[in-house]
């Protein structure tokens, strides 16, 4: 059997005031006019029916899913307590397939990312599917660089796999690297850009986290035994609290020696800022790209997003401005990522009506 | 009799989008949680009892005053049918006195100025009336100057008035001077800002009218001829609409050889611009003003006023950012002249809401 993990925990903070605690961003329609977790949703649909697809997230964000795709239902929803990164979300879902078939293939993907090609994605996962099956590998989408990003991790990719186009052993895996090793590394023709996107048999990745991650794997031991109990949401809500926050790269990915990447030009984007999504959005002849009525006086390479307000400019150039219910955002293009900042501010200050 | 005349037909619109058509700067609470028209009133109240004080607006912004000043009556509004500068609109102050009262003393002031001691002002004004009740002379206050400013005109002082002190007769106007001229003004000592505030008796300066600017003589006439009859309203309208836009300064006040200045120490300010509403402002240690719930990050010297939304700054400097009703100004502070091109390019879209 073959399933699709969405995880949909975060906020995207990045993304304030557009993204809130109850409007995470992959609830914003980014591109297109659809809201990104929708997008997601359909384009693994063809691959796995609706019943064998799980979004990953909380109580909080499961309503306002179920509110803008009503055609979800309870058992489409993997409800996490509390957020933790990506290895007990990953894990706490690895569990609960286990339990329905230990040799199921589960799909894990980010809910929030940019595909522009579906047929080439879904032929791609199909095929990392077909490698998965075997038990003795993990598998990982790799995305030929088309430029030189700092924004992304990434994977070095080693001999070809037998049988198998297109379909590498890795060597390593690597964070977000300065430019001069960016550089190097699309220079060297052997990276892939990380894409987060995993496939394997459920028994296999809850191998490697009783190797590589055994109290965590203890915790998730606890809570499998529980699935179908009555008492499962009370032993979840409380082993899950006591999780330690880790990623699935640095926890798993990056030590384990089995892992295989599958080569998948269906261009890819993780937008991370509002940087991004200006580089990304259609610009006028002074470079602005503009959502809402606006006037703008000496200003040129500005990010507008403001459905509700009209904007006017004067002066300025390389700015975002984006309004959203009861905040404003004016901030340098060069400092996007500082508005994380901007909302780990409000969370200490407790200021709840704005988050 | 003495009279007390209120100039407040502008909108002021360097204020946007704070200021619009139907909230005018002179109904914003600019400084000390105070409208600049209500303080106005209340600063002459003890010179002329209300029922000599009149506001000359128009009906829009007559009905937003007297939302806010409602024991304010019909007599104590002369109605513009069109905005025509200050010349005209003190014409038809002057007329309308005249019918009464010839030879009453007329006081003429802007509904949006800031003073400080209102005690001196006053003082500084019954020593104007005094002056102007010989009926020999047009009669202006001037401040000495306390800075080097470039936003102000300017009066360069000439002989004592003999039987006064601080009294002058006035040598020449100055328009707004550069910087080096403005120096130059204030080195030499015998210069005033030119407050524009006039004191004359109404039969005194409809004979100036008579001379400097016959045409609009006639129209005053005209409407003069008709006050108290059933066709005034009519007759106003046809007339006013058909006049010239002209200022009291350049159709009269620097024509004129027989204007003299009281020299007037009362803490005098016109505040033209949001950055002129910064420079006056109470600021932070990092240089912010700030009205409303705000989170800033790398940002210094910025000027918010955002009463209804959080606004978070993120990387710039200088800059103004107000927010109000439906509209929302994002401004560098040396462009904050050009507010006023927002606000024209406004209409020439006759986006009205906005305005």
């Amino acid at each position: 059997m073959l399933y699709s993990i969405i995880m949909a925990g975060g906020i995207g903070s990045r993304f304030w005031p557009m993204s809130r605690r109850e409007k995470p961003k992959h609830i914003l329609p980014l591109v297109q006019g659809t809201p990104l977790i929708e997008a997601t949703i359909r384009r693994v649909l063809p691959l796995t029916p609706l019943e064998k697809i799980a979004i990953v997230t909380n109580d909080y964000q499961k309503r306002r899913i179920t509110r803008i795709l009503p055609w979800l239902e309870n058992r489409n929803f993997i409800i996490e307590p509390v957020g933790r990164n990506t290895a007990p979300c990953i894990g706490l879902s690895a569990i609960n397939i286990y339990h329905h078939d230990p040799q199921a293939v589960m799909i894990v993907l980010p809910a929030d990312h940019i595909i522009e090609d579906d047929d080439v994605f879904r032929q791609c996962l199909q095929k990392a599917v077909n490698v998965a099956k075997a038990g003795d590998c993990l598998v990982t989408l790799g995305i030929p660089p088309t430029r030189v990003e700092t924004g992304y991790g990434y994977i070095q990719r080693n001999a070809n796999v037998e049988g198998f186009t297109d379909v590498f052993k890795v060597k390593t895996f690597a964070e977000k690297p300065n430019y001069e090793t960016a550089e190097r590394f699309i220079q060297s023709g052997d990276f892939y850009w990380n894409s987060g996107i995993f496939i394997w048999r459920a028994d296999v990745i809850l191998d490697h986290y009783r190797r590589f991650l055994p109290e965590l794997y203890d915790q998730l031991k606890e809570i499998g035994d529980r699935i179908g109990k009555s008492d499962y949401p009370r032993v979840v809500k409380k082993v899950y609290r006591s999780t330690r926050g880790i990623s699935i790269d640095y926890g798993i990915m990056e030590r384990a020696p089995t892992v295989k990447v599958v080569e998948s030009g269906f261009g890819w984007g993780d937008i991370g800022s509002w940087e991004e999504a200006y580089l990304r959005a259609a610009k006028d002849e002074h470079g602005n790209s503009i959502e809402g009525e606006h006037v703008l006086l000496d200003a040129k390479n500005c990010y507008i997003n403001s459905p509700e307000k009209l904007v006017a400019v004067v002066g300025l150039d390389d700015i975002i401005v984006v309004q959203s219910g009861n905040a404003i955002l004016v901030c340098h293009r060069k400092k996007a990522q500082k508005v994380k900042e901007v909302v780990d501010k409000l969370e200490k200050m407790n200021n709840k009506k704005y988050l």
